[in-house]
């Protein structure tokens, strides 16, 4: 087994969910990723948890089948008992096929997602990581072979995550207090948001392995501009290039897509809390140098911002602020390397990628 | 996708199970039997019900790491949650590789397997279906090409279970209101046991698939003489030969093998219901005509009976008799094609493997 295998297993078990004895764990896995789940289990059991693998979300073969079977959904009784039950769930992603439910009908999916909002609000109040296996399926939707693709992802994961918390630390003292963001990039992208209230978050490799972001709530009403995500995004297998969202008054009052635009309309559409924002991010995280398709990975990267419709985090969300509720979270990326710049309460943070606690540029 | 596949699926869903809207069912799978699983999940959907596929007791690489670094065991909480909301349990036996668990040490698996207890009883508690996906290592371990051997599993498997109910309840009816059983093959094999007031259940493809059995519990104290077991047993990744065990009291009092004695002696000392007999089964099924080293299928071939030491099966205790609990199960099979006799009540009930209902003949 390629030993850095198990130093990834050593980052999830004790940096990322800290297991310890006694805790029960579900750990959600495609076959692909069984080198690193073997390795999950040798830790846990060292540890004293109790793990358990099970395909829910990634058996992508077995969600395809079910899907094109069936239309209407409930949440299972067995799953909510098990996930109540659990202590710690670790999703590992990894593909055969990144497309396998790709001709599963995009309202289906949409109504199973919301019919499973109960199972992903008990996962998300556990301790809980999503990574990545590379497995290369996921090479390949990235456009790297499977061996450099292992390069990328454990050059990714396996690193100082204190270092990584006390750099990011400067970006959530200046976000943190503040009360407005505005985000501008070329002619296409204006957008002015009130964060006031809403803490932001450091992640460091915790919930989201590799981590690389910080991260707060719109204040869902709030959201005025467009906004064009450069960078596509892929959701249920298919691939959506050059989002264009309009909002007023916090809400999505036009949108478009340059291909695939039928999967954006169906995210949206989930329920209401689909058509406002749920997160703003800032990508940090240099060390991942180039876009591969995979939204843990994307959104971390450094020059870039992303925004997510749906579901706002818990921990994003101040007490006395309204929390958007959605089945969905769907994360889309804005270059910001050239001609851009991200403004909080009226100071220039970052210019063309550069932050100004890095240069301290002249405004 | 072979179209037997889907057959065997159909047989699991409508036969064995008896799926319906809204049943929660668990699927315990090895990776290699996805093509099954997938078409389980075809049904499963249509019919309405909600499958969660696990890698529990089937996850072989998983369980060795598991195993080989941790020594105390505990039954998880989640896991038995999620067996107490299920409806039904299907298990889809097939391996990457039949002896991957063989350097667990025995005594740390029968340590395991006590403390899993009750999750076992869960399952059996709920409608539950054991079936064999044909896997190449199992068809190596049959010593049998992957094509060959899946041409045996789906002859075996896909097949008018109607039939076999009927044949097999000729045995039933002699079984059933039965006193004593004996049962002689050679020089080496003379037992008898009482089984009166236990049901004999007839065996045709619901808990087991393939099913082709008729069998019963001894009454655990009334076990009397001596077995050699002829067919090899497989557990837990090694084969043990010419198991031997002598009774006295019901109690297993002399026991040897030829190779691998210290898994049989695990076994029996996992507790003490291990050292009683809690099964006694006729196999009736000669379309399972060969040897292929897996119990599911074994046990049922035509002109053997299979004893198991440990745990009896609900059902085939008398509600004033004493039930036989224990950790493990653990089934051994004796051929009775030759210089054989099963005696029931002082009747020769079998000669040399043919039936009396068969062909009359005469004492």
């Amino acid at each position: 087994m390629d030993p850095r295998i198990r130093e990834h297993a050593e980052v999830v078990v004790d940096h990322s969910t800290d297991l310890s004895a006694g805790d029960d764990i579900v750990i959600d896995a495609h076959p692909v990723a069984e080198d690193l789940v073997v390795a999950l289990h040798e830790l846990a059991a060292d540890r004293g948890a109790n793990p358990l693998v099970v395909q829910e979300r990634l058996g992508e073969r077995y969600q395809r089948a079910f899907l094109r079977n069936r239309d209407d959904f409930e949440t299972p009784a067995h799953l909510q008992a098990l996930y109540e039950e659990m202590d710690a769930y670790i999703a590992v992603r990894g593909n055969a096929n990144v497309t396998e439910t790709s001709d599963v009908d995009p309202e289906t999916n949409a109504a199973y997602q919301q019919a499973q909002q109960p199972l992903l609000n008990e996962r998300l109040s556990k301790t809980w990581c999503l990574t990545q296996f590379p497995a290369a399926a996921n090479a390949q939707l990235a456009g790297m072979s499977t061996e450099g693709y292992e390069d990328f992802v454990w050059d990714a994961v396996n690193k100082d995550w204190d270092a990584v918390r006390n750099h990011q630390a400067q970006m959530v003292e200046v976000l943190d207090p503040a009360e407005e963001v505005r985000i501008v990039s070329g002619d296409t992208t204006e957008v002015t948001m009130s964060v006031a209230g809403n803490p932001t978050l450091n992640d460091y490799g915790e919930k989201n392995l590799p981590g690389g972001e910080v991260f707060t709530a719109p204040v869902p009403d709030s959201v005025e501009g467009e906004v064009l995500f450069d960078k596509p995004l892929y959701h249920q297998g298919r691939e959506v290039t050059d989002v264009f969202l309009r909002f007023e008054g916090g809400e999505v009052v036009d949108h478009s897509a340059g291909k695939n635009e039928a999967v954006l309309t169906q995210v949206l559409n989930t329920d209401s809390g689909a058509q406002r924002l749920g997160e703003l991010g800032i990508g940090m995280n240099r060390d991942i140098d180039r876009f591969s398709y995979n939204m843990l990975f994307d959104e971390k990267m450094g020059d870039t911002v992303h925004m997510a419709v749906g579901r706002a985090y818990g921990g994003t969300v101040g007490e006395h602020n309204e929390r958007n509720e959605s089945a969905v979270h769907v994360d889309m990326i804005v270059d910001m390397s050239e001609d851009s710049v991200i403004e909080v309460d009226g100071e220039v943070v970052q210019r063309d990628g550069t932050f100004r606690f890095e240069d301290g540029f002249e405004e």
